[in-house]
């Protein structure tokens, strides 16, 4: 067959591929409550048979930002798979929810089997270690869009949490204690920047270690970033009674200042200490070269905050045990106050 | 405030207010169900309290592909979304499913509030009229990934079926009749063949009416995607009892000699007859300037065929008048076989 299609750039035996070598991978994430094989038009899931019935669903969806550019200069295409379950993970883990499924898209300049079954395989990786389904997903070939292997990867999620133990954020009250689990880098938010000071300003090669990092400047900038599933949840599923936690925020794009608010009630902000987490080697130096100012970048990075969970005062120490127990080095790092969000 | 990441090409205060300009338009497809409020961190939505509680979920995501590159060029930004939408709609309503909310996401290479807020108009529309909630999204300014204003757009729909009514195709048999739904162009597919055609190789204007066309090729390469649910759900809802309608099928990429296949037990196939459908003119024109053989124009574009339902013999012409009382130009094309699918 003659193929007018592939002339113009599009190759859809070579999207078949990328499926197929990733395809053990995908089936192994089949939690129960996955219906559907492979390949048909929508993934079914059945909510009753994987503990959720009856409960309300939490859905977010999120890319990974221009870290992508990192993994393309470094041809390393199995992390930011990870990276992008992680961040959703931790998205609606913020509402209580523990994950139920991922649909995944990735958009290409020109279908390469050997990266998107890589990519694919990344994804997988972290829904199995996170209990979740990769229940769907698209490949688009776009040379029209995405130029050479450029591409772009989002990612949906799907969760559920009972309806008492939703959190809102509407039990928080000026006092409350805000604690933190550590990030480990720029998680997927910053790279824009992140890439200007490092690359376009300072010229470093992706495999230079820069004073001040212990590793490849390569692997600081692709660290995974961390889920935060394993140690939260069975904190929150254990508050029931108790109900010490008042709100969780996943320190995202827009930083602490940004993230903060979006769960605390109108007229309450927070004092948060800067120095009371370390900030990650590597968002250090891209401050210390970028001459970027404290409240730049706690408005970009994360610096070193990579999940907040605002906790009853009295609960405090406990939750804190119950985080430390399970490997965290959570640090209790401010208070809920009138106001704004300041960090200082 | 002195933006760094501003120079660095991200501008987080354009998003919100792309965001805010949508904002009456998304409130307003907030059916019953959702529970939370633009800005959190995950959508909340409760199935049973939109009338699915203990249904199977059904869950698709998908892109528009390179349509995006003919609205971009013509610079018309409200119908994109609505393609998207309704091409979700489609995918699960092939499984039997209605759908209950959708999430958008947006990769662009610089942020233009005026740009994005018409794509989410346009998503928000098609969620309005078609009942489903616009639940959640998120904007990614990507200057190092998407060049200029070009931008991506990727859509995730979850819809709900009754167990029951789950259609996966395991009833249909040798004998079946198919019947068609038409097509209003190419959809959401062979924008990238089409594009090659009609700009590349004839060199033909946006805003040209080439012989055959009864408007500009703009208009026509644009016409929104259409939604199947309107005729579609009524027919499966009420196919409690007769269980005539055996399968769905949504002819996108890979047209109808690949996606008919998806819904079929193995061994079938079907006789599709070409001339039963009537091919909309800008098929008919770049299958024409692009001296396209049959076989591919069948593989790569739905060739007037929209959306296929799989119908047990005796209640095929019930279920055709079911159709065409709902104002669809339905026609009965062919029939299930043993062997492969042949268009004929």
């Amino acid at each position: 067959m003659g193929s007018r299609y592939r002339e113009a750039g599009v190759d859809i035996d070579a999207k078949y591929e990328a499926v197929d070598r990733a395809r053990a991978a995908i089936q192994s994430t089949f939690i129960p409550g996955v219906l559907s094989e492979i390949g048909l038009f929508g993934g079914l899931f059945d909510p009753a048979a994987a503990g959720a019935g009856g409960d309300v669903l939490v859905a977010s969806n999120d890319g990974v930002g221009t870290k992508l550019r990192v993994a393309i200069a470094a041809e390393r295409y199995d992390t930011v798979g990870q990276c992008l379950v992680h961040h959703c993970i931790n998205d609606i883990l913020v509402q209580g929810a523990r994950p139920l499924f991922f649909l995944d898209y990735i958009g290409i300049g020109r279908m390469r089997p050997d990266v998107v079954s890589k990519v694919l395989d990344g994804l997988a990786t972290a829904c199995r270690n996170n209990g979740l389904a990769l229940l769907g997903g698209e490949t688009a070939e776009m040379p029209g869009i995405y130029h050479g292997s450029d591409f772009d990867l989002v990612g949906t999620i799907v969760g559920a949490v009972p309806r008492e133990r939703i959190l809102d954020g509407s039990r928080v009250a000026a006092g409350d204690v805000v604690l933190a689990l550590p990030s480990n880098g720029l998680h997927t938010n910053g790279y824009s920047l992140a890439r200007k000071v490092l690359f376009d300003d300072h010229d470093l090669a992706l495999d230079a270690t820069p004073d001040g990092l212990d590793e490849p400047l390569v692997d600081a900038l692709l660290a995974v970033h961390r889920s935060y599933l394993g140690p939260v949840l069975p904190v929150l599923e254990h508050d029931g009674e108790r109900r010490a936690v008042h709100a969780c925020a996943h320190i995202t794009g827009g930083g602490v200042y940004d993230n903060l608010p979006r769960v605390l009630p109108d007229g309450l902000g927070a004092e948060i200490s800067r120095d009371s987490v370390d900030v990650p080697p590597i968002l250090r130096l891209i401050c210390e070269l970028g001459q970027i100012d404290h409240r730049e970048a706690y408005r970009v990075f994360n610096m070193g905050f990579g999940f907040l969970l605002v906790v009853a005062p009295e609960a405090a120490s406990d939750v804190l045990d119950e985080l430390r127990n399970a490997g965290e080095d959570a640090r209790e790092v401010g208070h809920i106050t009138e106001g704004d969000v300041r960090v200082v």
